[in-house]
């Protein structure tokens, strides 16, 4: 895919807060299609600031991030959830006047609640949530073609200025994303079910493997099957942000995991008894919603064993 | 990667009771590299047979078993671990003298138990798991290259003779597959952690999501993202060969679903009491697990995030 460069950048400024995967790809993407007149990042980590230069996907770093923000029309908030209040108290004084903040969060009544107190009125606070990732995490981990036909999802405040809203919606069609948006609370128990119990679901079943005394580490890698092996992808993800992902989408994780394990004793149940229609008709049933992903292009219908290719810029 | 044609094939006549994703690689597989002189074919449905004639798997198709498997040097079971006892009923007395039995069941011990007391001592029956597969079934699903670089399991009992677990071996080696022996009940065990139980937690989990109020089911699919998206792609596997892999592999796969649950609830138990240390540890240590598969050669450290492309032969 190829997408044109505009003439004016959307935003003359960008601060990027944090040099991450996801960061990382929106400097990538935002420089491909000439979305911003320059990109400013900071990251804590000098290598990681170095490095960030070194590829390209910032023409400025900086050391502070109140320097990374000072006359920046966006600020992109790209740190772990658990780190995102103590920056925005740190920038917010540096802000420009009728810039816009958003961040890169995986949940969002948290960030609204840590974040919004800490700004000054003559900004817009718009949150957001690229839905797209891979296992991999750090500045050399991103690229230009992440967010493409991925959602972005974002949570503006009633409040909030819609000329600033169209804008960062504008950003985000440039990078590639489809974009909605919803309620805070909402997006966080739609993402409980369909990103963040999975993944813990998936680190559990690794946990298990990983201390099996019966069947000893090395058969379990050596054999590792297309189900365990796509668990061990998902179990690899930054341990940093999934930590603060479950700390701070407590309630909405833990009545999915509730759910879900009432529903794993009545399959476990049926395993115990024998119960071979009850098995049958309930795996015939997830057969349908896996068609609907396809349908609704979330996903290809080829097959996968393990040795797909993605598509890199 | 291509492969050398043989001279003189490995088996004269090979016999494939069943039809579907994996019997259906394995007719493509032994074709292009000459392993076999004469494919025969039986499957129930006179479509399903129809099919693998046109594709040109089977250069014959019988609408009985016994028909397909005479003057069979080797006959493959690649039908429902449920389905196995009967049909190896059925062509026993048919069987050639000195002929070699195998399977492709994802469970050894059952298999051992319903099929071995029907054979005749003057064939060598020779259990085995090719640890392959996609979420496709029937035998439009088949490719020559499904095997490539992964494990077959063969599980001989003590009283096989050497030779046909030798030449066994190399058919298995001629389609690509690296081969391992063991035992069914070791077996049994090693594949309830990396297959069986990843399967039912990713069934359950999808099922969980089919029946949310809260989040309505064209969200959960409209913003199915990665976790998730793995999931319903374990969770559309074959629902009759699910089905049978946990009636017949039921200890093994209890006790480790007992493991799970205990584990999963350590995990819910330290996002309650928001113990962040105890979760950081833990994604930690199942990152490593990742690194193991990847060394392994099992998969590629490649990223990916839900567009990947496999190859096809």
């Amino acid at each position: 895919m190829t997408t044109a460069r505009r003439e004016t950048p959307i935003y003359d400024r960008v601060a990027l807060i944090g040099l991450g995967l996801i960061a990382s790809s929106m400097g990538h993407a935002m420089k491909r299609a000439g979305l911003s007149g320059h990109v400013a990042g900071h990251a804590r980590s000098a290598e990681t600031r170095a490095a960030a230069l070194e590829i390209g996907f910032c023409q400025s770093v900086h050391a502070r991030a109140a320097e990374a923000v000072m006359d920046a029309d966006l600020v992109v908030l790209a740190v772990p959830v658990g780190a995102m209040g103590p920056i925005a108290a740190e920038i917010a004084p540096y802000l420009k006047r009728g810039a816009t903040v958003t961040d890169v969060g995986s949940v969002k009544q948290a960030v609204v609640e840590s974040v919004a107190p800490h700004l000054p009125d003559h900004v817009s606070f718009i949150p957001g949530h690229p839905m797209a990732g891979t296992e991999h995490s750090g500045p050399y981990s991103g690229f230009a073609t992440l967010f493409e036909n991925r959602w972005t999802l974002l949570t503006p405040l009633p409040e909030a200025d819609p000329d600033a809203v169209a804008r960062l919606t504008d950003l985000w069609h440039g990078m590639g994303a489809k974009v909605s948006e919803m309620d805070p609370v909402h997006h966080d128990k739609v993402v409980a079910v369909v990103s963040h119990a999975p993944h813990l679901i998936a680190y559990t079943m690794v946990g298990v493997a990983d201390h099996l005394a019966q069947v000893s580490n090395s058969e379990v890698i050596e054999y590792s099957a297309a189900g365990f092996r796509d668990f061990t992808r998902i179990a690899a993800s930054d341990p940093t942000m999934w930590r603060d992902v479950f700390l701070t989408n407590r309630e909405a994780v833990l009545d999915i995991l509730g759910r879900f394990t009432e529903e794993l004793f009545v399959l476990q149940r049926a395993i115990r008894m024998g119960d071979g229609p009850l098995l049958f008709d309930y795996f015939t049933r997830t057969r349908a919603i896996r068609r609907g992903i396809i349908e609704a292009g979330q996903d290809t219908a080829a097959p996968d064993f393990g040795r797909g290719k993605p598509d890199r810029a």
